[in-house]
């Protein structure tokens, strides 16, 4: 059978210049990086911004809780995407960018998957047009400078104990969670304890990500807390005379990146923080500028909808005025089953029960997406090993909440695959049904608000909270921080912080281990269970089998 | 005045397929990044390499030991290229790649000045087409590799005291040169002492400079050493099988990046280790590629001529099988009247007798050059406040050693500015007196070669080899790498170790402090003194200057 890679090098792929043309983009505003990525110039994005309003139809593609037996969520957002074009709408993707360090851990590539892919992969996959490097770069400049400002004398009275800004890299790297810094003697600073995030964890790329032009940018990036002094006044990035610097590294990075499927359908790739320790969702500047050019405009959000969704509703479209049309959630019988409590070696063999059991996941990825006003279609990957009658079980189980289970396979055949989808899609789109509204408001008490996620989303019982977190989530209410969205950090495998704990789990304690305010992202981040905001390799790393062929073609990219 | 941005924003730029063009690099063989940078791709590199000699001649452009007044060095190089095309030779240019480092630090951009510089100079100075940021995630890579290799049971027995490899970030970062990495307990890996040197100062920069081809990069990357068992047995990349992966991060980044001269000419920018604390030269791919393109090559090498000039000669052209047919000095007689003792507030003053005191610092760098063979001009930068007296002063310090000091004004009036020094290159090559050797041959001891480099180079009295480090470079040698050649990390201020000492000091001691072997580069490493492999931020640092105005552009690189 054709791997991915197969099918990817045998594609055919057009000019960019071209795709563009499709998408409405003239060649004047393209910076072409190789024949087939490019940049769309800022200045082309302000002018759509000023000269129309957003016309397209929003469209979330999310998914149920992740097992180990894959559900197909981005091969779903493409062939998605690849069927609505087929059928005559004008639509447009608009993805995450993959990041460097699941790429060489377990997870490969990125990029879809089948004849459900978005090209040039290997591209892609490793440093694309370079935006990650650019956020990592903007993170640690940013550290440097607070070193470096407490190296010549601390003029800002920084408390070293309370410097809350970290360093970050594009690597899966677990030797990097917990360093002490400036060790070595007076060369080299004052002595402290530090760590890195993955750059996709990092506030920068929440800042990146939410940000709809430069001006917006740089605010954002100067309202960066870096830590407080000994009296506990917050110093900042504009305070370190930071953000402009920093706006000048993420400059280029800003403008959208367009691609093209393997079906010719034109892609915005850009941004990319995890929806487990991070938002979860593409660039608003990427998803603004798409619902501009295009009828129809299919995006992603990471994870499970109780990580990716949740966020791109109560932070992304709350903060950049979205309103989505309809939500597809992504399931797999094999998946469900999993759920259902059958070990991955045991997939082959039919258990509709199991899958009947298992579907309690996936009714309430439903049920929740309707709590936010949303009407949903769930988009069913069909393996060929599933049987007739589990297939029939999923539809069973999500027909009581109004809810239809279409049939895809765009992985094997591309758009016609998914045009079923996308007929149902559009009929959700043309019924008007869709009246989104965040989960919680603004004014809300920040406890109330992960509570209000715990209890609708997650099903927990309860949330403990440790007296010195619930203290400083008041300290944030009492800076004037008390409006802003709250970000879950939590694992991604369970509606619980229990990774263990598949299926629908109800009753549940969400255990709230720290939280951290990110000002300038405009959200404060709750880290619950043992969520790493630095993910490390397994035993056998993606990266050993990655490599080179004798004509210089990158192998071992999945 | 204009300043060099207001300059480079005036110029009206070529499209790069016009460029490439001039250079004889066909449309078809171009990888473009925006409209003014393209990388020229691996499979017209390797055409060049098998159907035609290189035949242009090298001209390899060096200068006095750097001070605070400037020198323009860079400048030089890029007014000389414009001169010889605009005399009519077919001339390239091959320059390094700025690091962000210092663009953030003291020295702002390095993409030369005035009319003699390479563009754009914003888009160069800062990530570029994402080279150094490949190099940083390649190096990153071993180094996740190599902590998740004892996390998982350290099947290959590494040593925890014996790891030599370093983390890299491609910025200005003291709080990074010497850390406790794996805190924090079992989930976080084995504690250990670690640090982070600057990108520009690792061996992936060197083996990716050093590489003629892809082949050649992933053998050199397989036989970097990163540590030792217990019973001293050396462990590669290779070993962890990391070495395709690296490969494959610098798969693109390999191909040789082109740009223009404000007067057009075809310049190759690509590779940038420091000439302090590394190699000091761009990529042996790109210099090769410009000799099979050009008539004439001019080449740039870091900082004085005792640190760049003599790794370019006895590490590059040894390598890459490369011989230079002349050598420009470049010289300033401001910059010599600070060599002759005079504080740079005081340089508006003529002093005729500080001109010829300082200028023993020319004549020795002069004089080292044509100890590797190399017939030598000096190019001496005119600044309005030199007087005719300065000039002539210098003039008559360089004539006994049968060398011409040619007035330079390329920085004002480009080309023209060069024209007679590039009549004076010409009738160098022409003469074709070159007959290039490197100072020391390969039999010679680690050790001796360190001493050879101190005394001819230097002019030291002595090195001083503490017996650890002695013992450490038998052990080398006892392993197979005695036949390599050192790189030696020094400071650019002074021929001698005290960056204090300017001007031709003698006698002085040369403090060896370290040697690290870089197997994959081929070189030892010899630190001497105080210098830093991780450079700081000085009190007041550029990047505080640096942002986007109202229309988006980047202000502050100078």
């Amino acid at each position: 059978m054709a791997t991915d890679l197969d099918i990817a090098r045998a594609a055919r792929l057009l000019p960019i210049q071209e795709i563009a043309a499709r998408a409405g983009i003239p060649e004047t505003a393209l910076e072409p990086y190789g024949r087939h990525k490019a940049k769309v110039g800022l200045d082309f994005v302000a002018e759509q911004e000023r000269m129309s309003a957003p016309r397209g139809a929003l469209v979330l593609v999310t998914g149920i809780s992740p097992t180990a037996a894959g559900e197909g969520k981005t091969t779903t957002t493409i062939g998605l995407g690849d069927a609505l074009n087929s059928l005559g709408r004008k639509a447009m993707i608009a993805l995450r960018e993959p990041s460097l360090g699941p790429c060489f851990g377990v997870k490969g590539g990125a990029t879809g998957g089948g004849r459900a892919q978005v090209a040039p992969m290997e591209e892609i996959n490793l440093h694309f047009t370079g935006d990650f490097h650019a956020i990592t770069s903007a993170n640690n400049l940013l550290a440097a400078m607070l070193d470096n400002h407490l190296y010549w004398g601390n003029e800002l009275g920084l408390d070293a104990r309370r410097i809350s800004w970290r360093r970050a890299l594009d690597m899966n790297d677990r030797a990097l969670r917990s360093i002490n810094a400036a060790l070595g003697g007076v060369p080299n600073g004052f002595p402290r304890e530090d760590g890195f995030d993955i750059t996709v964890a990092s506030e920068v790329m929440a800042v990146f990500c939410l940000s709809k032009d430069l001006a917006e940018l740089q605010q954002r990036l100067g309202r960066i807390i870096v830590g407080q002094t000994r009296d506990g006044r917050n110093v900042t990035a504009h305070d370190l005379k930071a953000d402009g610097a920093m706006a000048a590294l993420l400059r280029d990075a800003l403008a959208p990146n367009l691609v093209q499927t393997l079906e010719g359908s034109p892609a915005l790739v850009h941004g990319g923080p995890f929806a487990n320790i991070a938002h979860g969702c593409n660039s608003v500047i990427a998803t603004r500028l798409a619902l501009r050019l295009a009828d129809v405009v299919v995006t992603e959000a990471g994870f499970g909808a109780d990580l990716g969704a949740e966020k791109f509703l109560d932070i992304k479209c709350r903060s950049a005025g979205l309103a989505p049309s309809a939500c597809v959630v992504v399931a797999t019988a094999r998946a469900l089953k999993m759920h259902g409590g059958v070990a991955k070696s045991a997939l082959g063999a039919e258990d509709v029960a199991a899958v009947t059991r298992g579907a309690a996941n996936l009714r309430r990825h439903v049920q929740n997406m309707q709590k936010f006003g949303l009407p949903v279609v769930v988009a069913l990957n069909r393996f060929t090993s599933d049987t007739d009658a589990e297939i029939a079980a999923v539809q069973a189980a999500v027909r009581p909440l109004g809810v239809e289970a279409i049939l895809c396979t765009h992985w094997a055949d591309g758009a016609a695959g998914a045009a079923d989808l996308a007929r149902a899609v559009q009929a959700l789109i043309a019924g008007g049904t869709a009246s989104f509204e965040p989960l919680y408001n603004d004014h809300m008490s920040l406890q109330g608000k992960i509570e209000t996620v715990a209890r609708e989303i997650y099903h927990a019982a309860s949330v403990s909270v440790p007296p010195p977190v619930a203290a400083r989530l008041r300290r944030f209410e009492e800076q004037g921080f008390g409006h802003v969205p709250v970000c879950i950090a939590k694992t991604q495998y369970s509606f619980s912080a229990d990774p263990a704990l598949m299926g629908a789990p109800e009753g549940h304690v969400l255990p709230l281990r720290e939280v951290r305010l990110s000002a300038g992202a405009g959200f404060v981040v709750a880290i619950c269970g043992e969520i790493m905001t630095m993910p490390g390799l397994p035993r056998r790393p993606a990266a050993e089998g990655i490599g080179l062929d004798a004509e210089g073609r990158i192998e071992g990219l999945f």
